[in-house]
């Protein structure tokens, strides 16, 4: 940490905060500039992010150098993480995960169908919402446990793992009941009460960022789940929230270098979410593969007309099977497999 | 709702769209213009929202008329709602209402002292966390159950009510025994599902405007607190994501007047969380009162160097005292008291 | 400047920086910390920032200290500048100034009378555009020297200085001729020809902020004009873009406190613009005048129905009148006059 | 366009819009819905556009339907615009073009190097800045003239066809003499007055996207050089300015795919500037690829630690040359070459 000073902090301005910095059993380290004065506090952040030096007189600024997050960081473990996340499917290492499958659980047999049909182009995971967040009350809210058990029957139908998105600490009994892969969406990103129960668990969680989260508010959230334990993390990017709108969202491409080289955790992208619009998906998708990401949760509906949910973002089952062919061919491209 | 069909649209696909208008109990309105077909829909659009028409082969986009929130409209209640907050307590009529004290309650002693400073000064409600959201999961987190324990006792000792942030819906209890006004933190505006606990309650609820969330769905957060029959709600404008940096985050004042127009409910203005340094807390204050708020939410610490949080947005109690005496000459030029 | 190095950094690396540092004639500082080395960089930044130290293998990032403008800083010049506007009307000082007058100058005695009733309601600067930034080629762009005339006939025949927008070098003659305040717009805040361009001359220079520009990067461009020799210059606040679209751009209120504690130039609002909407004119302007700003740049207009721009946000001269007399109410309060 | 009335608009105020419009030679077409009514303006919308309509009383606001801008529209032309670069060079085909070198020409000698060097790894024009938009008025400037020249050396000895920035109208005559692409800089996409100039000549013009603009008012930019008859436009995405900072910019691969649904030419991206980082360079440009992009815009140093601008975002030969194969295979998968 550097501690800048104001062109006119005093001499007993500065001595008070050294003084300061070695009561937390750290190094202050002080340098005359021609402008300013500037304190290197030497020993570890955390400890000096415990008082709050912006505070004191003749301070102007704090500026911090170590990472804020640690288990996350690609410092702490070098190597790339694989998360597993069902016999014989993980995700980080040189396989590239497609997820797919409606918004929503709507009813047993269009699940059913459209897990058969995603699985078929090449999907090792079905998605699907049971508990929805929607901007508004009066849309539709999901079908809840029911829609659970519908998903858990997809599952051993097709035998593709499952995930689904958890809003409430108090619904987690039955996540682990049935969910393969728990979703904690954007908009609970920082429901910290929520993060730190999923990391009391082993269930993989896919951390989706939140629409105005940078990429350190990002792995601090991931930092939560970890801190309690859990370890199984995938980090998903869906969009932020920015000026345009001829998308739904900004999709944060760069995110996934940034990502991959701050931290060791596989990183997804959700084409479907930060685009609103299924003309964009494929695409999106396909820059996903080329920049680096691990993988895609992409929104596929039979009868997009009739869908309870985001039906303007859905592809359905053809386009997604051409996409998934063109998807292949880039993974190859760049020497990974689907 | 107005659904804008592409130029090439077909005959065919325009009568599959006029009958499934139809089948929702609606009424297709055709207007043929020169570039593109536009279709009017007639009836409640809360039907029309059920299909997704931009999802139907033809249509190019649509367009929403009527607002997708009711109860918290200036629509459904013309005149200002004033919301009872204690015995002679309310806010959202003439009176100017500023609830300040610590970020977080850190003991009894530091929490009575200031809160008997703020209320010398003229401060109505005492605020304080006791659950903190914190984004480092390394950072202090609060006292919880003794913080608000120690809340509950400066508000016997002082009379102030008291406000404070609930972050787990399974802290509710604890919430309605102790807290006068339940605090709704930005990063939970879109935590469904404690907003609806919130809503089956009848506590007064301050709801803080998600750093990332347009106006409309800040409204539409209110509206699932009202839909579960709680219509006790203040807005609170607590900053939104820019790309400035100057500040933490970037006061939106617009959002008041903008809020005023659109809802009945009343509106306070948090300056310390949104520019994070206490500089800023004098002027953005006064542009409080002047643009026409209903109150402030202000942090007052004794001793900023000490603060467990945010110290470095807190106002000693001498500065909040002058700053309470120009609040109240700018309020009374406009007509309202303090 | 501190050069911060990965964790990986060798010895060789670091001697090769060290050297470099040392070249440009300044002094480096090492300082091992616990997980990072860091350079500290001792002398005049301006010099370190020659060399693009962020290409340096070994590197991780650099952190600038000192503030990369000079002149406009209030390091520079403790107390306020103020700007004479035109004989016995200055800018910055106990005064607040309103600058009203049509967004477009649209024939003269439209101009005229809009002209007579915003001096009479206590505006001391008339504004109008005669050379118009549209952002589509198929609006009205202006009646470029024909309007430029007509405000210099509305200027003798009511006495008020006009301020109106140059955006093409090759204009400046008329502008030295007929204008009293040069303004620079939003569109045009980094167009650093144009900027020189008025920096050498000695007339006051109203720079507007781009409605993408950090307040750093704003008062850089009012470096620009300052480092050609022309000191007059007033800072205009006008609205960043955000996700926000209930009003046209987002009123960044908070860099008003912001400039004033980094420069000693005057500070001036533009509510018409920021909002677009005359509604939240009245409430932001007041919100101007509390939160300490110098002036207010306000669009006033006899017809707002028949404006040929901007109309929406045009304030009727009644309006205006009864702004003016709350204006005067609240600069009361807060010890200044209009 | 729709105008969408108040809940308690009066008869008369209808009656009143509705005369307006048929002033205008328009058609209003009234429809009562259940909350609002609505008058949807039949013919052509620019004529609309010139009535202040949310200026009337009784108006709450407008929607517009047509899209502002003609000529660069996909519905103007519905075929991709093919841009002659040079002799045997051309954009918006098969095709996929790297532009690359220096971010400024600093001499001839290093210039002609960077040139046969990215030459031989397939790049088709050469990229190069004389004239350069700084910031701060302390960077350096370019080399202007002298640099033009090196530039057209550079151009002769390679065979590289050159882009380079134009920032001053009064600068044209220049680069009509040495470019064969003129650049005009994302800092003025709504300097109008140049994009006129520009405009009036027939050379190829690459148009960066400003980083406050949406995609719209990139179109209606492209349609001010358009309008004046010069129809050889390449769009260039370069980032936007969003709260994420681990980038300098927040690129919008998203643009893409939406501005080749509404428009016909063709969409560059600029992966060095958006990025500010060489790190992130190739997993972008990748990305750039794939996504459907004609081409991209590279800054390749041979020695990035002297260079005079941008150094930390440049590619060195070696790295660049690395780059191209990979892109060549992810283009070869998408069915086009490079």
């Amino acid at each position: 940490m550097i501690i800048v000073l104001k062109p006119d902090a005093t001499k007993k301005q500065i001595l008070h905060i050294e003084q300061k910095i070695k009561e937390l059993g750290l190094k202050p380290m002080l340098s005359a500039g021609k402008e300013r004065t500037i304190i290197g506090v030497i020993g570890e952040e955390d400890k000096a992010r415990l008082q709050p030096f912006e505070a004191f007189p003749g301070v102007e600024s704090v500026v911090p150098i170590q990472k804020p997050y640690k288990f996350v960081s690609r410092e702490f473990k070098k190597e790339n993480s694989i998360i597993k996340l069902a016999p014989g499917v993980e995700i980080g290492g040189q396989k590239f995960i497609v997820m797919a499958g409606p918004c929503t659980v709507e009813n047993r047999d269009r699940l059913v169908n459209i897990a058969n049909l995603v699985k078929k182009s090449g999907a090792k995971v079905l998605r699907g919402g049971a508990f929805k967040p929607r901007t508004s009350p009066y849309s539709f809210q999901g079908l809840k446990d029911k829609g659970m058990k519908f998903l858990y029957e997809a599952k051993k139908m097709t035998g593709l793992p499952i995930i689904t998105e958890l809003m409430d600490p108090r619904d987690l009994p039955l996540f682990l009941k049935y969910a393969d892969i728990i979703q904690i969406g954007a908009r609970n990103m920082q429901n910290f009460e929520l993060l730190k129960e999923v990391g009391k668990t082993r269930k993989p969680v896919l951390l989706k960022r939140g629409m105005a989260s940078t990429i350190k508010d990002f792995l601090l959230s991931a930092e939560y789940i970890v801190s309690e334990g859990n370890h199984n993390i995938i980090l998903c990017e869906r969009g932020i929230r920015t000026f345009e709108d001829a998308t739904r969202f900004t999709l944060d491409i760069s995110a996934v270098p940034v990502i991959k080289k701050l931290s060791h955790l596989p990183v997804v992208i959700d084409p479907s979410h930060c685009s609103g619009i299924w003309d964009y998906v494929a695409p999106l998708s396909k820059a996903a593969v080329a920049v680096g990401a691990d993988g895609l949760l992409i929104e596929v509906h039979d009868d997009p007309e009739k869908a309870m949910c985001d039906g303007p973002q859905a592809l359905k089952p053809a386009k997604f099977e051409i996409l998934m062919q063109e998807l292949k061919s880039i993974a190859k491209a760049i020497g990974r497999t689907i």
